[in-house]
C-alpha cells in the first residue's frame, strides 16, 4: 500500500527544519527505526554529508535514526533495503540528474509500490509528480529526461506563490508560468503553498496543513481547494 | 563586426512594450528597413502571429517594418536573408527547443558573426549566453540541449531580482540559485536588472541603462558594476 507525504517545503517561516511536520512524521514513519535520506538536491550546493547531518538532527527529535544514501556502495541497493525514505529539497534538476545517474528511479518506484513510506519536501516532492516541468528551480544541470517518479498522476508546484500585489518586477507570476506549461502539456498541476502537504495512502490523496491549494487543470480556470479535500479526481 | 543589444526585459514597469529602448533601437537598427522577429518564446502561450503583431506595433513607432520568422518557409533561410534580428521574451526552454527544431542555431551564429544586428529581450537575451542554465523560466518543455548561442562568453540572468526584505517565502533567492549554478559550472553570470542591457560591438561589451548589474564569478564574492562599465574581462 503506497504511503507518501509530499510537502511543499521543509521549513516554514519562523520555525526550524521540518519542525512543523515532526508530529505527523512520528506517526507516518512509525514502522521505521532508520530512515534512508537522499541528499542529492544539495540546497545551496552543500555536501551530501552536511545535508544528511542537518536532516539527522531533525529526526533525532522524534527518536529516529537516518542514513545518507551516499554512505552505501550501491544507491539502488540502499533503496531496496530501506524501511522509510526521505528526499530533501534543493535543486530539482540536480536531484533528478543524480537519481538517473545512480539508477535510483526504478528502485524508488518499486520501493514505494511495495509500501515503503516516502517523505518528500520541495525538490523531493517535485519528483513525485509525472515530470519536473513545473519546478521553480534554476536548470543548473541538464538531466537525461524531465520524467519523474510518477507517484501521483499529476505535477507538483511546491512553494506555490501568489502574485505579489503592487510589484514593479515584470517577471512572470507563478500562475502565468503554469498556464504556459498547459500550452504544451495537458496533465494537472497542484500549487502547494508552504505549510501544505499531500498525504497519499494507497489510492487516496488528501490535502493537509492549514492552507488552501491551487489546482490547474488543462482548459479550465485555476481554482482553490480547502485542506482535507481529496484529490483522486485529478488525472 | 558583431552588434548585439542584450536587454533584461522588453518592458519596464509603467511603460509600453519596448518603449524605454526605442530611441536606442532607432540608431542600433539604422541600416535596416525590415527586422526579422523570432516569436518562438511565446509569452503566456500566445500565438506566433499575435506576438509578432505586438512587436510590429512597437517598431512602427520608429518607422521600421517587422516580419515573423514563422511566415517564411525555411526559418534558417529567413535568418540568412535578415537585415536585423529581434528575439522576444517568453519561455526560454520553448524558445531554445524551437531554435534547435528549426535548425536556427548555426544560422543565427553565422548571421551575428557577419554583422547582422541582433536585439534580444529576456528569453531572447538568455540564449545569447553560453547556456540557458541560468534562466528563471519554468522548464515546460525539454530541449535537446541547454547549450545556447554563445554570443558572449558568459551566462545571462535577465530580470535579476534582489532579495525581497522581510519576505516569509522560503524559496531560494536569485543569488542563492546562481551560487548553486557555480557548484556545477565555472563560467561567469551577469544578473541584469530590468531596464539594463548589454551593448556588444565587436569585442567590446558595455553595460547600459541607469542601473548597476551584479556579477557572479566562480569562486569569488558577487559584486556590483556601474552602468558604462566594460565587460571584456568576463570569461
Amino acid at each position: 500500500m503506497k504511503q507518501l507525504l509530499i510537502a511543499s517545503t521543509s521549513t516554514i517561516h519562523g520555525s526550524g527544519y521540518l519542525d512543523y511536520l515532526l508530529e505527523d512524521l512520528k506517526v507516518f514513519f512509525k514502522s521505521c527505526k532508520t530512515i534512508l535520506f537522499i541528499p542529492y538536491a544539495r540546497p545551496g550546493g552543500i555536501s551530501h554529508d552536511a545535508y544528511t547531518e542537518k536532516a539527522r538532527e531533525a529526526f533525532r527529535k522524534i527518536n529516529m535514526d537516518l542514513k545518507g544514501i551516499h554512505e552505501f556502495e550501491s544507491a539502488a541497493e540502499a533503496i531496496n533495503q530501506a524501511e522509510g525514505i526521505f528526499t530533501g529539497g534543493g535543486n530539482t534538476f540536480v536531484l533528478l540528474n543524480h537519481l538517473y545517474k545512480n539508477k535510483c528511479i526504478e528502485a524508488l518506484q518499486d520501493a514505494i509500490s511495495s509500501g515503503i513510506p516516502y517523505l518528500g519536501t520541495s525538490a523531493g516532492s517535485n519528483i513525485c509528480g509525472l515530470t519536473i516541468n513545473t519546478t521553480n528551480d534554476m536548470p543548473i544541470v541538464y538531466p537525461p529526461s524531465f520524467k519523474a517518479l510518477a507517484f501521483v498522476p499529476f505535477n507538483i508546484n511546491p512553494h506555490y506563490l501568489d502574485p505579489i500585489p503592487d510589484t514593479k518586477h515584470m517577471g512572470e507570476t507563478r500562475e502565468t508560468r503554469i498556464k504556459e506549461f498547459h500550452a504544451y502539456n495537458s496533465f494537472p498541476v497542484i500549487g502547494l503553498r508552504e505549510g501544505s502537504w499531500l498525504e497519499v495512502t494507497d489510492k487516496t490523496i488528501i490535502l493537509k496543513g492549514v492552507l488552501d491549494a491551487r489546482i490547474f487543470e488543462y482548459g479550465k480556470e485555476p481554482y482553490e481547494i480547502k485542506t482535507e479535500t481529496t484529490l483522486q479526481h485529478l488525472k
